[in-house]
């Protein structure tokens, strides 16, 4: 602990307190003027009403495509682009049915969905005794012996002690990603996974799967949280039960999506690159509000508002409103691709797909020396409670720019309600607050103009 | 800086490495316990959904009283008990009605409710010529000249700016809580008061006004902040316009309210009472489930929690659950008064009044030393996002305790979300977060343990 506080100290002194002041002014006009006369609210408000779910390669992500890129204008972005890449085209094809048949034939209807990327199951659906595992090691330990001709139910709860919600989602989230290809390992036919939710209702949560390419690819869909609850207590009363489910999902040949670009042109050093995105697909239930629609419109506002403080940056600052984050990241890779074919200079990239609340701090994925230099700037995000900046890992669309040598940053926020909501129906524009939202855009905004400012490797 | 950075040196040299290890497993343990298996949230499902608003001296504010002393025994509290006091006892009446008349007879309604506290304007209603303010000063400026005869319509919008949303509050609020007396000193015959919302929305936030004696008591109602925007616009346009409504609220005699005690006896020190607390009261429009059922229900989880861990404090511990802090303070004068007249010693008093959201930190109001002690506990709470613990008020209801030399504290949460419900008919169960509330709830509760092991006086 005393050898943080050297640092601090340390920091404090070399950070004389001229240009703190200098900065902590703009950086509060900057906020101000979000909070003021913030757009990222509005622009929520149409894309998810006017578009809505926007899964990649449907009709709706072309429109938000078209809808954004327009709103890129609006803003004043100095120039606006496409960047075209092959997305998977996943389509869930008719509402999933499926039970829970206990002996006896007493019948409870399912609240669920199939995962994303899944095969269905064919018109029919597959009935199966079903098999509840609550760790990994149980799908060995039972083998082909107790697995095989069985639905799986991965019945993995987020761990409510985790005050950081986004590490019990990455602990219980194998269950989903990773759980029906093991499954399949051993015989299952199908999976079944409770939803990764922080509560209990009625509302599945969908969400990737990938397919390990050496198992057969068995039908897969998560149930509600509610039902899993169900499901788990009924296993215990009456020892066996089968599960039936249908699902008419499944894969087509891959189809054009696009990221959406927009840039203000650096004064000083344009051919230095600063990022700031989100990413702009959403899954097909829900309106896509938290995930990531907030990401986007925040991106656009931090365009918006450098603009409207008549701040004329020094370095490059772009908008990238990334294309199918949550089923492919081919968005991601193209935009990988063309810095490198364009022999790109990306000194930084910041990614805000942690939904729009409160933000808390920046997940910092970089050099220790540019983390030191971000971390001088510290006290000047204090006064916007933001006090949970450090080293961490950015995000999945800023995340292939490490091979280029990219400082990667994310925005940390209050998760507390993200997974209420995260791939289900109810992540829609509604439980959105205006003014977390936009606090969030505005400490991005701060922190791209000081980078913009003053770089990450000159002294200051 | 330096100098502070100094002190929390000292702290941390002063309070070792053992101890500190020592108090953060219990700490985790008690907000695990809350985490997992608290009751907070299903105990304010209960009372917003089977009681609902519950105004000081109405029979669901009787009901409110019955079901959460019953709550308090069945967490199990040592001794259970009622403090009666005279409340106030205001009713609305009818619903109330109001519209603005432009010129040519333009009419458009207005989303309104009487202000708390207010008189009524009789079966006919009022109607007058409405005239605007934004700053108390255009009251003397205008004079009796101007304001005579008219209704003045206070336009005081929360400042968006302001990162911590009750500062907003605290300065715009007195164009509700004293505004209606100042027109009426200049001859209005009614006050129009903008609601102290954060958002822009159709609903009227209420809360009290509070007549100076000196003055008419004139009627006075709250509009909608979208009616607020309206009726400023309006102004501009026509010039003049008069404005309509009618209200039936009056006051009655004072009627018997109670606060709800229940207590966990001390082990050592008995006789060193602790207090957490919330308000039971809520306005009459909403559940009150963020004001402030919420504090209500954390103040008796913090007793559960405490109880489940198998923790015996050494210091006696109170939940209370305050009587009338909306519309009078009655239930924390009698507070103080039993305090006085048992003579009792009155250590530590936490209120949590500002939501169930996530906690940020604790409002210290005592002396330096205290605070100081308080402070070296500070990074045992850093792990569950508390950085924002300082010097600060502690709340209205703990307040009186300040005579007697308590130290007071107070809930600090992320207000961002606060003021688009309170006092609204928006502020329902829904609304409100379990993780958040839950997470609150512990945050207290450890607190509470840390003074009832250590006391605030002795040396650690």
């Amino acid at each position: 602990m005393k050898k943080i506080l050297f640092i601090a100290i340390i920091g404090l002194t070399a950070y004389t307190g001229v240009a703190q002041n200098k900065d902590s002014i703009i950086i509060k006009k900057i906020i101000d003027e979000t909070m003021i006369n913030g757009m990222a609210y509005e622009n929520l408000r149409i894309l998810c009403k006017q578009v809505g779910a926007r899964l990649s390669g449907s009709p709706q992500d072309k429109k938000a495509v078209a809808l954004t890129a327009k709103m890129m204008r609006s803003i004043g972005a100095d120039t606006v682009y496409l960047q075209q890449c092959m997305v998977p085209h996943w389509v869930r094809g008719e509402k999933e049915k499926g039970q829970i048949i206990s002996p006896g034939g007493k019948r409870y209807l399912l609240n669920l969905c199939a995962l994303g990327n899944s095969e269905g199951t064919g018109p029919q659906g597959i009935t199966a005794p079903v098999i509840e595992i609550n760790r990994m090691d149980q799908l060995r330990q039972g083998g082909t012996k107790n697995i095989k001709g069985k639905i799986v139910f991965f019945n993995f709860p987020m761990n409510p002690t985790y005050i950081r919600t986004f590490t019990a989602y990455g602990e219980s989230g194998v269950s989903r990603t990773r759980g029906p290809s093991l499954a399949a390992k051993y015989g299952a036919v199908g999976a079944m996974v409770r939803s990764l939710a922080s509560n209990l209702d009625d509302f599945p949560h969908t969400g990737v799967t990938v397919y390990n390419d050496s198992f057969p690819k068995i039908p897969a869909v998560t149930i509600s949280t509610n039902d899993a609850e169900y499901l788990s207590k009924q296993l215990k009363n009456v020892k066996k039960a089968d599960a039936y489910f249908r699902t008419t999902c499944k894969m087509l040949p891959d189809i054009p999506g696009y990221n959406v670009v927009g840039e203000i042109r650096g004064t000083k050093f344009p051919d230095e690159i600063i990022t700031v995105g989100g990413h702009l697909d959403s899954w097909d239930l829900a309106e896509g509000a938290q995930d990531d629609g907030a990401g986007v419109v925040q991106s656009m506002e931090v365009l918006r508002s450098i603009k409207a403080c008549g701040i004329q940056p020094k370095r490059t600052i772009r908008a990238v409103l990334f294309a199918n984050e949550e089923n492919g990241g081919r968005g991601a890779d193209k935009y990988l691709e063309e810095a490198k074919t364009r022999k790109e200079r990306h000194i930084f990239a910041l990614e805000s797909d942690a939904g729009g609340f409160s933000p808390r701090g920046f997940r910092l994925e970089m050099s220790a020396e540019k983390q030191d230099k971000i971390m001088q700037w510290k006290d000047l995000f204090e006064p916007y409670g933001l006090f949970e900046t450090g080293a961490g890992g950015s995000g999945s669309d800023v995340g292939p720019l490490r091979e280029i040598g990219t400082a990667l940053a994310g925005l940390n926020t209050d998760s507390q309600r993200y997974f209420d909501v995260h791939h289900a129906a109810t992540d829609v524009f509604g439980v959105v607050s205006k003014r977390e939202l936009h606090l969030g855009a505005g400490v991005i905004a701060a922190l791209i103009y000081l980078v913009s400012e003053y770089g990450l490797t000159s002294s200051l």
